[in-house]
């Protein structure tokens, strides 16, 4: 018997906006692991699985676990919200499966939230961008900061993760400073808070405005380059093409 | 009555990884607008829908029509392959939009080639990353140059989109040279072909075997950081968890 994991993005979190394949593997599967945020999203429409759940910080255990479950004879999905290949577990059932040689990983892309909070805010990420995590719990700030200086530089739209958190309060604050070397603080941002969830949030300013306001780790934040404009409200970045 | 356009992302092409949201709109509308390949992509899907199909390089013209369609009263889905938000067609709506005031823009994410290629690739895309385009024609070369730079200087994960056409044979080559000044040419890189279409086709290699691949508009190119390695035939970028 075939023994596989499958690491899935579920997308911001409503099932209209996961994939029909993201759905198929999961009602065929047999056990669902993941983090218990993203569990108390999908776990009323699958009842009858059996649960892999753990918190957070325990990625290496929940990773290692979903391996030993299709080990064991399983089908398992592995769950991440948005997609399961950007900051999500793929990476690391990868590092861990080469102890599990039998075990065959298929990474099945979910929406990630640089793609569903862009269409929240407008057209924010029609050009070059970048994706940068502002936690600095596994990247040194001073990689962080190195990045943020040089997509600044290099006039890409840049969609932060991770933003804030009760020990990072300021982080968002430290990034607009580096930013600021760069663009003028009057380009639009915007931010997403609860992508698809109850208490979706969103709010579009300037980059001078957006160093003052409070963000956690449910928020996602675009800053526009210095092409970005506003449309009826909407945050756009144009492409160049000629409106004759 | 409200006058709707939704801009939607189908994703790589194939159905199963569109989300439900997408597929909903395109069951219900009138009118489904679009390019002549990604239309033929759905098409069988939706065999009763008004079509407003046009060609390459008629992106202002496609987007016009549909506007003028939905002022008429009718529902019209524009769509894109990947991700409708991501150099596809939700910024020109915006844009063309202010001129139909009563017609609601909605953009609907889908798969970006970012995450679908990603996923076939193994991991690439676990830390920050950059989207480039290597297309000259509406953003001037100095200005991908410089972003090249400055992102293989950050060393962030690079993935390319159009790296290549007829008339642009050598752009893959010359960004890999830029890339080249910051990074090693050991680095694993990656490219998928036609991503969940027919004739689907992925290859790593290192970033100097890059160079002297040809690529054409269908190729979507990931780049390493120092941090990506192979695992098992896998282009992974650990995230940096610590694997006890």
């Amino acid at each position: 018997m075939k023994k596989n994991v499958y690491v899935i993005g579920i997308g911001p979190g409503s099932r209209d906006e996961m994939t029909f394949r993201a759905a198929c593997v999961l009602k065929e599967c047999d056990v669902i692991a993941g983090y218990q945020t993203y569990i108390d999203l999908i776990r009323d429409d699958y009842p009858d699985k059996e649960y892999i759940i753990t918190g957070m910080t325990k990625e290496t255990d929940r990773c290692r676990m979903a391996l030993e479950r299709a080990q064991q004879g399983a089908s398992v999905a592995l769950i991440s919200s948005g997609d399961a290949g950007v900051y999500g577990m793929a990476g690391l059932i990868y590092q861990l499966g080469a102890a599990y040689p039998d075990v065959d990983i298929t990474v099945i892309p979910g929406i990630t939230a640089a793609c569903s909070g862009a269409a929240r805010l407008g057209a924010p990420l029609m050009n070059d961008f970048c994706l940068i995590s502002l936690s600095d719990l596994m990247t040194p700030w001073e990689t962080i900061e190195k990045r943020l200086d040089c997509a600044a530089a290099a006039d890409f739209v840049i969609c932060l993760y991770n933003p804030g958190s009760h020990k990072r309060a300021d982080y968002l604050q430290k990034a607009c400073a580096i930013i600021l070397r760069h663009q003028n603080g009057s380009v639009p941002a915007g931010l997403v808070r609860h992508i698809g969830r109850k208490g979706e949030d969103a709010a579009i300013m300037t980059l001078g405005e957006l160093q003052h306001v409070p963000v956690d780790m449910f928020t996602t934040v675009f800053i526009g380059n210095s092409q970005t404009e506003l449309i009826d409200g909407h945050m756009v970045t144009p492409r160049g093409y000629t409106l004759l």
